[in-house]
């Protein structure tokens, strides 16, 4: 059955999605797009249910399809590609990391939360922490982490909780005060921490660092794009194995 | 004299500003916010006129003083900072590079086109040549590159007079199926060449390259996020220089 109305409560239940709150209640996100829908499927997170617009001829097999209209109200992208899924959100609880892992300390823009997501999964920090942060399962997230958010565990919690589970950990937070990220030896396991775009790391967290590193710039420059910075200091710190 | 209606003449001029073509007529660009636009007064870039809402208390002397209205009219941001000022566009024609440059090809978000220009000026990279890409002087680029725009060098041409300009430099390529960055050695003076997010590099411009490099990456990641991987890449081959 094609659904055409925007207030068809099936719509509305997915549109809702585009909020945290809404999620949280449903235990479900959205995933975007074909290719993404199929790495989801692929993660092993479950797939509640695949939504078409009406012109998709793709591979993916619907539950439900929708007008033109009503499949648009949903994504909040201005040229929406034709099939999305609703999938369940992956239910991780706080523990201890298995390798080096990454702690985000009040990164607030979705874009940068998905991007670093993406790149510690590329860069194999499969443990990601997150600490007052852009919510990683929103529509903008996911879309900028580009399946990142299917193969990485993102633990929440708040400040304190993160710190307690990372206690035998030592921290390298990055800061513009650091050492020089070129020169510096990392211990073989770690937890690199990457503070908020306009204030950096919070106290607590500064303070618990075994080591402070910085990306040297010139003179007319005091910092890079949070998602950018990250990036650098996850492929240089694992250098060595990349080598 | 306090403007307080959206239609009003200069308002619109300033308005009409986030358009390419009305950038191009007026020979100039919008600059956002009191710490960006005292860093374009300290570049030599020619500021034409400051513009502030009635109630900025800042240090900048305003040209313009509009209602919050008129104000917010101008800026695409949903909270904007309440001084703006309008630069005039550099004048830059196409010329050989001094040292190792950039070359982005096709990049079509402003945000990764401004994310790169800040790398890029952080890591000493002072002369890019834009193809095919997003305009720089858009407000979403100028935002994202926090002063790149004033203290780098952005040529912009067709594929023909870049690739005709670059003659003699050995071009960087970064590609999937390249090199290993971290085992890479590069040439004292380059050329590293990014492509569009979705496309990579054009053919033209890959067959050009004397090298052609990629940043090893997990299994179930076959990309990073532009901005990313060119911020990556760029302190990569300039990393003697660092550490």
């Amino acid at each position: 059955m094609l659904i055409l109305s925007k207030s068809n409560p099936q719509v509305k239940e997915l549109r809702a999605l585009r909020e945290k709150k809404a999620r949280k209640e449903a235990g479900s996100f959205l995933v975007e797009g074909e290719k993404m829908v199929k790495e989801c499927l692929l993660s092993g997170i479950r797939v509640k249910r695949i939504v078409a617009r009406e012109d998709y001829r793709g591979e993916l097999a619907p539950d439900l399809v929708l007008g033109s209209d009503a499949f648009s109200s949903i994504s909040e992208e201005k040229t929406p590609q034709p099939v999305l899924a609703e999938a369940e959100l992956p239910h991780t609880s706080l523990c201890p990391p298995k390798g080096s892992c990454l702690v985000l300390d009040g990164l607030q823009d979705p874009a940068n939360v998905g991007a670093i997501i993406r790149t510690a999964n590329a860069a194999g920090y499969k443990e990601l922490y997150l600490i007052g942060c852009a919510d990683p399962f929103s529509p903008k997230s996911v879309r900028a982490s580009m399946s990142g958010v299917f193969f990485t565990e993102l633990m929440q919690g708040t400040r304190e909780e993160v710190l307690s589970v990372l206690e035998n950990i030592p921290f390298i937070a990055a800061d513009m005060d650091g050492e020089n990220i070129f020169s510096f030896t990392p211990p073989e396991k770690f937890a690199l921490c990457i503070g908020s775009e306009g204030n950096g790391l919070s106290e607590p967290v500064r303070a618990r660092a075994a080591h402070t590193v910085r990306i040297p710039m010139g003179e007319k420059t005091e910092s890079l794009n949070a998602a950018v910075s990250a990036g650098i200091l996850m492929y240089e710190l694992k250098r060595n194995l990349f080598i």
